[in-house]
């Protein structure tokens, strides 16, 4: 973006899926690095980055691609951060900024703080954005658009390295919230990761069933099962690694869903449908509210079918 | 349709929510009949029916509306049908066929047949298909566009006046099939009651938390939740009527949910990582196969975003 300064001299991304390669491509798009800098483990998923020209330099070791750069963004599983940590810690520039994109923040800063040299501003941070496919063909430069970016920074966190990242993800199309890890974990216990795994236990309970064919779910699931199948496409090791960083607040989730299922079980087995009538109202209100606020599209049915006229028109 | 024998001569549709508007505008374009009357118990649905032009003739009492016609739809919630039956029953006309799109075919058949006379042809059936949306606003004519139409025959049904439903369901865009109601009943449990009830359930639950607040549940919905939040708009009373009428089959598949659910609770607790990377790889092939039938879209995020690249483009 000639006549424009960059908002970092090297920004390096380390991990380049879904999150790395949309960021790449709204850094370019937006000039918000003189540099881009990619590395990833797998040497088949750099080269596809290359392919795909998604950065300007390419490098296999983490470490290497870390040096000199002013942002890092982790956006890799959040099992891998802490190696990962030990090994680009010692690289990291002075008054450089590591940030992340992962789905939980708790284990984040336990796994990657103690491998952060002093003078290194250590932010942590989430974008609230994604969809169910992954890896570096799956990015877009809009995906971050509308959408929330949290960022949980701590107790020390230099105020104008936190202001200064926040402006990174206003360019990027999001609006900016701060909060304290533990409160993002509950929150995205509930927003995201409860969500992820009922998704992923309906369907695996689906799959499982004698009576029903495999062929009838697929062919009927129209009738509501495949809203389910989105998020239950998602990447597994990213997933597994969510379950694993995030157990406290998930189970804790888990119970008070589980809690609620029982009674609306027995609502069902013993015929009460004031009860059932009463849930099933209270909830339609939740979706109105979340249209209104832009994060959700007013089509029905999703807009599968373009062709739907809004009610009215 | 100048030149095109309507496939019946008058048809009358009984309910003019969702579904009934949406076969009042295909039958309309697709020529299916010569008149179509339309009766429903509100009064200000009727006149909303009216203001649209979705028939030619509008009733109050449902068994005038019945009265000469060839086919009758009845597409109410199914809690209402006994009722109803008992007082259309004895003016239905000798050789017409009285269908129904309802969601359980186990209580249709024993609230319906003692009320359908002998030279009626009873034929309980069930499009597969649907938006969160309903009233008599929410129809449109390709609703029924390569979703699946579920009939149900009697063992004494016509086989002449199935096939002739048949063809109806055909012209309205739906592939048919037949399958016995105790089947449909479980097929359905699955596919459409279960995630309905988890739907609302889950909404439901991130509605009470205190730890997080509403306006939280609401900004970072995109992270997952709001995905649900569809399936939890639909119409509470027809839902409280599909809980009630098909109780044990949704009981049945509630208690492999929540089993199932147990287990994959216990895995996370005790970080039992490979069994939850195995069903999350699992659960993905399911979504692939859905699009692959065509009963799902191919892009990211159900399409929300119109300018995802597909990958690979």
């Amino acid at each position: 973006m000639p006549g424009k300064e960059p908002l970092f001299e090297r920004v390096a991304l380390i991990g380049i899926g879904l999150i790395g390669s949309s960021l790449a491509h709204v850094i370019r798009r937006e000039g918000l690095a003189g540099e881009i800098v990619i590395s990833t483990r797998s040497a088949d998923t750099l080269k596809r980055a290359e392919e795909l020209h998604l950065g300007d330099r390419y490098e296999k070791d983490a470490a290497k691609a870390v040096e000199d750069a002013d942002l890092v963004i982790l956006s890799i599983p959040v099992g891998a951060y802490g190696p990962v940590a030990e090994h680009i810690g010692p690289h990291l520039k002075k008054g450089a900024i590591l940030t992340d994109a992962g789905s939980t923040k708790g284990t984040v800063v336990r796994d990657v703080a103690p491998h952060v040299p002093e003078g290194v501003h250590f932010i942590p941070g989430h974008p609230i954005a994604g969809t169910e496919h992954s890896g570096p063909d799956a990015g877009f430069a809009s995906l971050f658009e509308g959408r929330w970016a949290i960022l949980t920074p701590l107790p020390d966190s230099d105020p104008v390295a936190v202001e200064k990242l926040t402006r990174f993800w206003t360019a990027c199309g999001s609006r900016v919230d701060t909060m304290d890890p533990e409160h993002h974990d509950r929150v995205l216990a509930i927003v995201s990761h409860l969500p992820h795994i009922i998704a992923y236990n309906i369907v695996g309970t689906a799959d499982d069933l004698e009576a029903v064919s495999k062929s009838e779910v697929i062919k009927y699931s129209a009738s509501g099962f495949r809203d389910f199948t989105r998020l239950a496409a998602s990447d597994p090791t990213m997933w597994r690694d969510v379950c694993l960083s995030n157990r406290d607040a998930i189970l804790e989730m888990l119970g008070r869903f589980s809690e609620d299922l029982a009674a609306l079980q027995r609502s069902i087995r013993w015929g009460d449908g004031d009860a059932l009538f009463d849930l099933f109202t209270r909830t339609r209100a939740v979706r109105r509210s979340i249209i209104e606020a832009g994060q959700e599209v007013d089509a029905p049915d999703f807009g599968r079918h373009p062709e739907i006229r809004q009610p009215g028109e």
